[in-house]
C-alpha cells in the first residue's frame, strides 16, 4: 500500500482522499489547470491559487524546447522557475511528439521527430522523458507511451501496447531521484481485452499512481464512457488514479463515479480564450460572442464569485470579445478554472457525504436535458 | 477660482492638490491609465486599484464605434459598464479621427470620415462629440480640437488655431449635464504667438479645465520642452492643466515642475506589451526579449513591489515573451503602470516636503547619464 495516496472515503466507486509530494498534499478527486510552457495562460500565480489550484501541470515538450529543462534545472527547478510551489505533473512529451505524425519515426528504442521550434532533429525515449522531467523537478513524471490512434486495428493496437508496456518499465529503472513519483499509462485504445491486459501488467510494477491514457483523442463520447465503464476499477485501488486529458464537466463527474481520482484538461483555458464560458442551470456554457449577451447586465453565472462574475455583466465580456481585448480571454479562463475547481469541491463533498450517486445522477440528468435542448 | 480644483501646495511651478468629480476624488499630479475601449489592456479593474490608479482615461472615437455611447448609457453609463467607479475623463474622439488623414474632410462645421470598423461615412461635430461623452456619463469630457501636424506652417497652424477656438465655445455651449467637467484644449503647435494666444483666449471661457494638445505627435523632444518651458504658466493658475498623452517618466518629471497637474499615455501599458519594461537606477528601462536576461533571477526592479516584481525573475518573464504568452504582456503592463504611479507619488511627496527642485534634477541627471550610455 502506498502511504502517499491515502484514501479517506469511498461512495460506491468514488473515492476522496489525498496524495503527498515534497510540494505539498492535494486532495482527491482533483483537477489540474494546465500550464503549458510553465504558464496557465493568461493567469498569474496569485490568481492561480485564488481559482483554488492545488496542482499544476507543465507539458515536457514544450519546456524541453524552450527555454530547455537544463536552464530551468540551473534556474533551480521549474517550481521556482514559474514561482508555483504547490505540487506540479509533468506529461512525458509523448502526446506532442506523437501529434506531429508526418515527421516521426517509432522504434523500440524510442521516437525520432523533428523540433516545430526550429526544426532540429530530435529522438525521445523513455529514459529521457524522465531524466527531462526530473531535471524540470516535478513532483509526479509520467512515463513515455505511444498513444496509438482510436482507428486502428486490434492487431496494430495490441503490439503497439506491448512496446509501450516495455517502455514503461524502462522508464522506472531510470528515476534517479528518490523524490520523483513516476505514474504508469495504460493503452490499448477501446478493446476490453487489451486494457485489461495493460491495466493488469502495469499493475505489476512499483509505479506510484496509474493514469489512463490515449481516451478523448478524438473516439465517440459512448466508446470513451464504454472504456470507463470497466477500466478504472480495473487499476489498484490503492493507488490515485488519473484519467489524462479529460474533459468535460460530464466527463468528470462521469470518471469519479467510475473511480478515476485526477483529470487535466485545456478545455476551462482554451475555450475560455474563444469565448466559451462554463455556466450552472439549464445551460452546460454559452457562448459570450454571441449578440444576445450583448445588453445583458447579469454575470456570467449568478451563482459564481470568480473575479469575472464579481465584477463584470455578460455586455462588458461580450464587448471585449467584440473589439479582441486581451482582457476576455483572461476573465473567461479563470471563471472556467472556478466552475471546473468549485465542480471539483462539490463533487468531494459529495463522496464524503455518502451522496455522490444522488449528484450523479443529478448531473447527467441536467447534461441530458441540456443535450436534448441543444439538440 | 474653481473649488473643484484645490492647490494644498506649491513648489516653484509645480503644484500639488486634488480634482474632485461626481465619482470622486483624485490627487494632483497624476496619471491616468488608457483604457481605449473601457478596458486597461490586459489588467482587471481589481489590478487596476492595486497599482494605485486614480483616475483612467477611456476614448471616445473608439467606444462610440463599438459598442455604441447609446448602448453604454442604456447600460447605466460607462463606470457601471467597466465596474471601475472612480473618476473617468474621455478624450474627444478628434486624435483617432485626425489620425485617419487618408478619408477625412475638415469643415467649419466638424469633421467628414469613414469608421476603420465597417467604412461607413461619419460626421464628428464638437456638439456630437459632447454629447457622445454625456452619453457614456464621463466626469471629464475635452473638447474637439483639430491637431494640426507639427510641420504646418504658421500661417495654416494660426487659421487651424481660430477654428480650434470656434469649436471649444460651441463645445461649451452644448453641454448638457452640470456634472460633466470640460476642459479646454490649447493648439498652435510648437509657435510661441500661437500658443500664447490660444492660451489667452481659452482662459476667457469657463473651462473646468485646461488642457495642452497637440504636443508629443512627432515633434523634437526639445520642440516640446522649449512650449513646455513658458506655456503651462499661461494657463489660468487656479485651474487643472493636464497636458495630453504625454509621455516618458521624464517628460512628467519635465513637465510637473513647468507647471503640469494631469497625464495619460499609453506608453506603460503599450511597451510593456512589447516587452519593454521601465526600471530604476541608472538604466531607464530594459528590453526585456533581450537574451542577456534569459539566466537572470533577479526581479525586474528590486525596488519594485508590484505583481511581476514580487513574484517572477527576469528569465520567467524573458521566456513568457520568447513563447509568446500572454502573461508577458499582462505582468509587464503591470509593472509599468506601479513604475509610473509609484513615480507620481514621489512627485507629489517631493511637492509637498519642498523639495521637487532638487528631485527634478537628480532626475534630470539619471536621464541625462542614461542617455549618455545609451549613445
Amino acid at each position: 500500500m502506498d502511504k502517499k495516496f491515502q484514501i479517506h472515503c469511498e461512495d460506491g466507486l468514488a473515492r476522496a482522499g489525498e496524495f503527498t509530494t515534497e510540494h505539498g498534499t492535494f486532495s482527491t478527486p482533483n483537477f489540474m489547470p494546465v500550464g503549458t510552457k510553465a504558464t496557465v495562460k493568461g493567469v498569474d500565480v496569485e490568481r492561480l491559487k485564488e481559482v483554488g489550484t492545488e496542482i499544476t501541470l507543465v507539458n515536457t515538450y514544450h519546456l524541453w524546447q524552450r527555454p530547455g529543462h537544463e536552464l530551468i534545472r540551473d534556474l533551480g527547478g521549474v517550481h521556482s522557475f514559474c514561482n508555483w510551489h504547490g505540487p506540479i505533473l509533468s506529461d512525458s512529451g509523448g502526446f506532442q511528439v506523437f501529434s506531429l505524425q508526418e515527421i516521426r519515426e517509432v522504434t523500440e528504442q524510442g521516437v525520432h521527430f523533428r523540433s516545430h521550434v526550429d526544426g532540429r532533429k530530435l529522438f525521445l525515449t523513455p529514459e529521457l522523458s524522465i531524466e527531462i522531467q526530473e531535471a524540470l523537478g516535478v513532483d509526479i513524471a509520467m512515463v513515455l507511451d505511444e498513444c496509438p490512434p482510436g482507428d486502428w486495428p486490434h492487431d496494430k493496437t495490441a503490439e503497439s501496447l506491448e512496446m509501450t508496456h516495455r517502455w514503461a518499465s524502462r522508464s522506472l529503472d531510470s528515476r534517479e531521484k528518490s523524490t520523483t513519483n513516476i505514474f504508469g499509462i495504460t493503452q490499448g485504445g477501446c478493446y476490453q481485452d487489451l486494457r485489461t491486459q495493460s491495466a493488469e501488467y502495469l499493475s505489476t510494477l512499483p509505479f506510484d499512481g496509474m493514469a489512463i491514457g490515449g481516451l478523448s483523442v478524438g473516439e465517440p463520447k459512448e466508446k470513451m464512457y464504454e472504456v470507463l465503464s470497466y477500466h478504472p476499477a480495473q487499476l489498484p485501488k490503492d493507488k490515485i488514479r488519473y484519467l489524462m486529458g479529460v474533459g468535460t464537466p460530464q466527463d468528470i463527474v462521469e470518471a469519479v463515479y467510475r473511480g478515476v481520482d485526477l483529470f487535466d484538461c485545456v478545455m476551462p483555458t482554451r475555450s475560455g480564450r474563444f469565448g466559451r464560458a462554463f455556466v450552472g442551470g439549464e445551460k452546460p456554457y454559452i457562448n459570450i460572442r454571441n449578440a444576445v449577451h450583448g445588453r445583458d447586465l447579469e454575470p456570467l453565472d449568478p451563482e459564481c464569485g470568480c473575479l469575472c462574475c464579481r465584477n463584470y455583466s455578460r455586455a462588458y465580456i461580450h464587448h471585449l470579445f467584440r473589439v479582441e481585448e486581451m482582457l476576455g480571454p483572461q476573465l473567461l479562463s479563470i471563471h472556467n478554472l472556478v466552475h471546473y475547481l468549485d465542480l471539483i469541491k462539490s463533487i468531494q463533498r459529495a463522496i464524503r457525504e455518502g451522496r455522490y450517486e444522488e449528484m450523479y445522477k443529478q448531473e447527467m440528468d441536467r447534461w441530458a436535458t441540456a443535450d436534448e435542448k441543444a439538440a
